[in-house]
């Protein structure tokens, strides 16, 4: 099976990072994967662009099937590959218990994208925004939106007992949610203002399929301390 | 079933839109509702934030289980309700060709979440940014952005024989995306410059889910043309 996936991604994506772990927790090892470069514009090469026009990491296919959005590929992968490896989303129908969890880990998943957006207009603010249009006061409201997030999260982990996003269990929540929360911390992240968020990433970091996925340029060079401050 | 569920909702949003339409499609008809007013700003009522802390609409309730994000309350719906009205999502394991639809549906239901922020952005655009950070350049580019998300749509709809977004049924591909194609032509989008999608917007208008759930308040007011020029 794992033979005839194939996964184009690039280091320290969060979206590529949560196809990476799914790949990992569902026991595809063995898929056949290219590591590019975002800063050499390697995901905007014809070899990308065939799979996935918008010119974006990652890009997935399987077989003759093509799914690049890094939401859909994870759970193609859970709903193709139900019964092999982690559960990763309980079946619901006929267990009330079973359909309260896969409520939470859904809500869990569909927050972490605004999240995500959240802590890329904080990275990417210099970057997309030019010069001439830039004012330290958005900069500013970016900043102090993402630290409302960041409490939000902060409060769910607390309420949430079993050291997981969506309990005892890792889930879909997870595989979603963490690549956000580590690249808090690689960038700068206070562990002493969030602790909770803290313990949750340290908890992961050792999990296998978190280990085995770790973006290899992360442990090249230190990220830039952008959320110091957050 | 419905009786134990609530909706908090607003005319026009295309993220309770979703949500109105899958409970329709689901046969779930008869569910409690409350249809709220951004503008009057009952979505930041306590009503609303004991439900959903963000403040945000939709806010969705099914017994003590809250799932308020968008996506994950249509999923939560298909899981628990799977074999009930429509099937919004085939099932994969065993098939080759449900796995290659669900593929589709998943990469095109994602994809929506970009179009549905590209269309935000330029319409929250003076709303959002404030009167001292505003620039004609940026305005402009993000118009473009649009514009270009709208010619890939296009292109799928082109290459798309059937008439639905992943084919010849419609699916949750449509649930997730229908209300931000709506949003677009109410709002001035050109049926000449668009003829595909145009095509697919009266073709699901007639469609009883969505005829059903037409935001109230488009019969009334018609929309500012902010689409006129993409």
């Amino acid at each position: 099976m794992a033979k005839d996936m194939t996964l184009w991604w690039a280091s320290g994506s969060p979206p590529c990072w949560r196809v990476l772990i799914a790949l990992e927790e569902k026991n595809l090892q063995g898929y056949n994967q290219k590591l590019l470069s975002f800063q050499k514009g390697e995901h905007k090469s014809k070899e990308v662009t065939d799979v996935n026009p918008r010119g974006q990491l990652p890009a997935f296919k399987y077989g003759d099937i093509v799914i690049n959005e890094s939401y859909g590929a994870c759970f193609f992968l859970e709903s193709k590959f139900k019964s092999q490896g982690t559960k990763l989303i309980p079946d619901c129908a006929g267990s009330d218990n079973n359909c309260a969890l896969i409520a939470l880990i859904m809500q869990r998943m569909f927050e972490g994208n605004t999240l995500h957006q959240k802590i890329a207009e904080v990275i990417m603010y210099n970057w997309r925004v030019p010069e001439n249009e830039r004012h330290e006061s958005a900069f500013k409201r970016l900043k102090e939106t993402l630290t409302g997030e960041l409490q939000l999260w902060e409060g769910y982990l607390q309420k949430t007992p079993g050291g997981f996003l969506a309990g005892e269990n890792f889930s879909m929540a997870d595989v979603i949610v963490f690549p956000s929360v580590a690249i808090l911390f690689h960038m700068g992240l206070s562990e002493d203002k969030y602790p909770k968020l803290s313990e949750y990433y340290k908890k992961l970091q050792v999990r296998p399929s978190i280990k085995a996925t770790w973006p290899p340029t992360w442990q090249e060079t230190p990220g830039q301390e952008i959320f110091k401050d957050i």
